[in-house]
């Protein structure tokens, strides 16, 4: 069967998953969790198999380090299933109760999007967290992992599978693609695949969303800035600014560009400037910033640079707009950071600037689907549709409209023999 | 200034508009009322000059019908913008608030989309209700009406604009774009415009999608069913039909296809027939229904045709199964209705058709925005994505996450130094 022919088939089984009882789908993650416990040797090994190859290869320390799935990632990822399993159902919730007229109710209740395709980079512990995830929220999947953990996906994913179908769920509620020529397939699948959500580099995501009919949710870039207000403190603001740059420099997360006003920078920049050294950041600052501390200068191109690396750009500002209208232009809607005490100031910021997330006196890095309590993610959107943010259950659903009605004609309403009489019922 | 230009200055600030209160708002579509009443003779008399450039094309009578703004239309949309004022203010609710740790509090908050292009027939009500939804919910919008009512749109945008600025809403709040041509330009914005809602034929809908990286809300077919049940009580499902078909059939949520129950089909098919035949709907039936009535054949491409006329299609089913099927295959996830008296039949029917809107014993022809209560709507999305069926205010808006914090930093909670508590806080 060619890719099209399974979505196809999967796109028309997706209903029957949709409507499985949540006992259901809990209690198949149970079975997934059971085995993923009870094969662990089996799955080891398979990825022994790929560290080896990758090792042949001479791939780098840092890429072995997301590749290597170890007892420890195991025990994660099981409790990640378990932490799923103890969310509630996002599946069958009434949002909107309506009286239209005495005999006709109207219901909005929350149902699965339908099929979703996942193309994500070599990391097995992903996989599952997909998997899990879209199950969860009654998704049909369609799984593309990163070729370099070919055995360990192949070994997760019949794992996955078969306890999945063993607790009750559809045969065809997911199914892996292995080929990397089966992702152009993948995007051709507009009549079949509601959703598309690529992980990897900005080029990869952007690639995937000019050559696909299917809507995409992800992110190109994430430029994410920190402002610090003239009314900032100075120590609380350093270890927020260092830990936002070097937690985790390759996270979309992680801060790009400081805009300091002008008001506070005398005496920030020297203290921040040693911490920022301590850190092995590498500052570059505009003309201005140059006079005030010794470091490489900013051009204009810095301030569109995701540099997923230790690296922090700088720049004053006159006012808290100008730091707004900075974000607004240079940034990539992601996640932006104000320090200050003052919670006019705050407010202001968050008010005005246009991103998923708008924080105030804490690190961008918090942006992510576990730190805000949704228990896992299957990504962070930059766009401003569906969902924003981390992407966690509620962002897999979607919902429809039930109408309830007693044999009710739109004539009788247009001519005036009845009226609408619009009451809110309570909702759960 | 090109479209371009004028889209990205929007754009710079849309989050002004954004950030004005629900106060402002309101105030300025009670101006902009006010106004239209006041300049009732200036908009009748620009009307009057595309009606008679019009007639002079040999426009036909049904579309001269959506081109003509009398002082009946004008009090209605009058009417409207009041309803939409005494809706509460769908932005800066809080969706969820959750202390992630005693110190950091994450907030979801509702807020604009931002910049909306709006492309929509000739019909000069549909102007003012796009306005003021957009206006409503903080949109920034760009509106392209059809240009067969090119004088009657100059008199309303001018009139509109200008009101609203008085009433304090930005200049760049809103624009006109009139030229044909601009639609392409408008196309290219995706920098600027971060969502397009085409109206208009199902072919120009398709034209924008293939042709635009902006992302578009909208609905491409609206091929609606009806399924009738054997536990129908056929005295209801009589009118129900005939009004799903007949009431207007240019609309999207009128019903194409009739999918009959096998048991039901001998005392259903007579007095429908001659319900549908008083109707003057032309009937097209499978061979079996042709035995049963005296219509004309359906062929297999009847199934997958959006009449937009007086004509219906019906074949027999043996299971609601069957039904179910064939809607999921053929349809346009729009709006689906069973005809049932059997409960459990109704909620098989609601759980698994994957429709925006699945209805128990009432015509499709409900699914509206003003039928819903949503004041008005800028259009029905058959997209599963962000909204689905009838879009009102709460469809033009997207949230944002707002985090407080007090220096909290990520490095603290990886290290374990600190732990996230999720506790779930009441809202409004």
């Amino acid at each position: 069967m060619t890719i099209q022919e399974k979505a196809a088939q999967m796109k028309l089984d997706s209903p029957k998953l949709a409507a499985t009882p949540a006992k259901v789908r809990d209690h198949a993650l149970e079975l997934i969790a059971q085995a993923l416990l009870s094969h662990k040797n089996e799955i080891l090994g398979a990825n022994a198999r790929d560290l080896q190859t990758a090792e042949q290869d001479g791939v780098s320390a840092q890429v072995m380090k997301r590749l290597r799935f170890d007892e420890h990632k195991l025990t994660d990822v099981i409790r990640g299933i378990h932490d799923l399993i103890a969310l509630p159902d996002p599946l069958a919730r009434i949002q909107l109760k309506r009286e239209l007229d005495s005999d006709l109710l109207l219901e909005r209740v929350s149902c699965p999007i339908g099929v979703i395709g996942v193309i994500f980079e070599a990391r097995p512990d992903a996989l599952v967290q997909i998997a899990s995830l879209c199950l969860k929220s009654g998704n049909c999947v369609i799984l593309k992992g990163g070729s370099e953990t070919m055995h360990t996906n192949r070994c997760l994913f019949a794992l996955i599978h078969q306890a999945a179908v063993k607790g009750g769920l559809p045969e065809s509620c997911m199914f892996q693609a292995e080929a990397r020529s089966e992702i152009n397939e993948l995007l051709s699948c507009h009549e079949s695949v509601d959703l598309l959500i690529p992980r990897g580099s900005n080029a990869f995501v952007r690639y995937i969303m000019e050559h696909s009919q299917i809507p995409v949710m992800g992110h190109s870039d994430g430029i994410c800035h920190i402002y610090v207000d003239k009314d900032a403190d100075i120590a609380k603001a350093i270890p927020v600014i260092v830990d936002a740059k070097s937690q985790y420099t390759a996270a979309c997360n992680a801060a790009e560009t400081l805009l300091i006003h002008r008001d506070i920078a005398d005496a920030l920049l020297p203290p921040l400037y040693q911490a920022l050294r301590d850190a092995k950041v590498e500052v570059r600052g505009t003309q201005e910033i140059r006079r005030l501390i010794d470091c490489l200068p900013a051009k204009e191109e810095d301030f569109s640079t995701e540099y997923l690396d230790l690296i922090i750009s700088i720049k004053l500002v006159d006012s808290i707009e100008e730091a707004i209208d900075h974000i607004n232009r240079y940034g990539s809607h992601h996640t932006d950071a104000i320090l200050t005490e003052n919670a006019d100031a705050a407010e202001q910021f968050m008010r005005y600037v246009d991103s998923a997330g708008v924080y105030q006196n804490c690190s961008t890095r918090f942006a992510d689907g576990f730190r805000y309590g949704f228990g896992a993610e299957v990504g962070i959107s930059t766009g401003k549709l569906h969902a924003r943010g981390p992407v966690g259950l509620e962002g897999l659903c979607t919902y429809k409209y039930q109408l309830f009605g007693n044999g009710n004609i739109v004539g009788d309403y247009a001519s005036g023999i009845r009226q609408f009489h619009f009451q809110d019922l309570d909702v759960e």
